[in-house]
């Protein structure tokens, strides 16, 4: 197994590479394709939002709720996870878990353009918001959140 | 920044053929030190369990749940993610993200040695258990969950 590990960490390497090379907008500048994440601090913030959404907008409200949480991780160094769910029971319950790397990174994100975009789009929508903040139960179990 | 990332992959391709190279037993055999996990399949849960324990068992209670999540994230190749979380307005008040590769997976989970050993050990410290099976907004958003 410790040799495939290995082949496939040199492969990688060679596809990065490789892919680097291509790395090079229009303008002739580099551009990555993914923001390299701050690391979680004592005063990071793990949450759960919890929404209700009017039935009838439930449609619009989704997709709102996809790009923000699409552009937040894609873009913002602070923003570790974004993970928006649907409740199975009841459409309109929907539950977000965020996870932000400092105060810092959260205010960032709520004054960022993409979250003003969701927040005042969405504002009619929203039957209730309850705000969820949690601590991790433990220290070494770290989640990551990509866009694949 | 990408001839940054080839070289950072480079590095890692050696450490993980160095590691490699220790990661046999004393009986010889080769064992790897996280277990490879199952692709998410159609027949996937995403679940958030709720659960509120009686304040006077509320410390032995979260040692249960600390060891069941990480044991179940070491050893089992079709739990993806058990991110336990408690409530910072109510400690009593925990909720669990679930995520399992598929209903396969979530049985053997539950019959699983451990996760017997949480259940029956902490069925008298339980107050209410709820579990809300989810549906992700974002295919394209995935979460990996480690123990570090």
């Amino acid at each position: 197994m410790s040799v495939r590990y290995s082949l496939i960490a040199i492969l990688l390497s060679v596809l990065m590479f490789a892919c680097g090379n291509n790395a090079k907008s229009d303008m002739g500048t580099e551009v990555s394709d993914t923001v390299v994440k701050k690391p979680m601090t004592k005063d990071g913030i793990v949450r759960l939002s919890k929404i209700e959404v009017f039935p009838e907008y439930l449609q619009e409200y989704l997709k709102y709720a996809v790009e923000v949480g699409e552009t937040s991780l894609l873009t913002e160094p602070g923003v570790l996870t974004m993970y928006a769910m649907q409740e199975k029971s009841d459409s309109c319950k929907i539950t977000i878990l965020e996870i932000y790397a400092s105060k810092e990174a959260y205010q960032k994100h709520i004054q960022s353009e993409h979250f003003q975009k969701y927040k005042q789009g969405t504002l009619h929508m929203v039957k209730s918001l309850e705000l969820c903040d949690q601590t991790p139960l433990n220290e070494h179990s770290i989640l990551t959140n990509t866009i694949e």
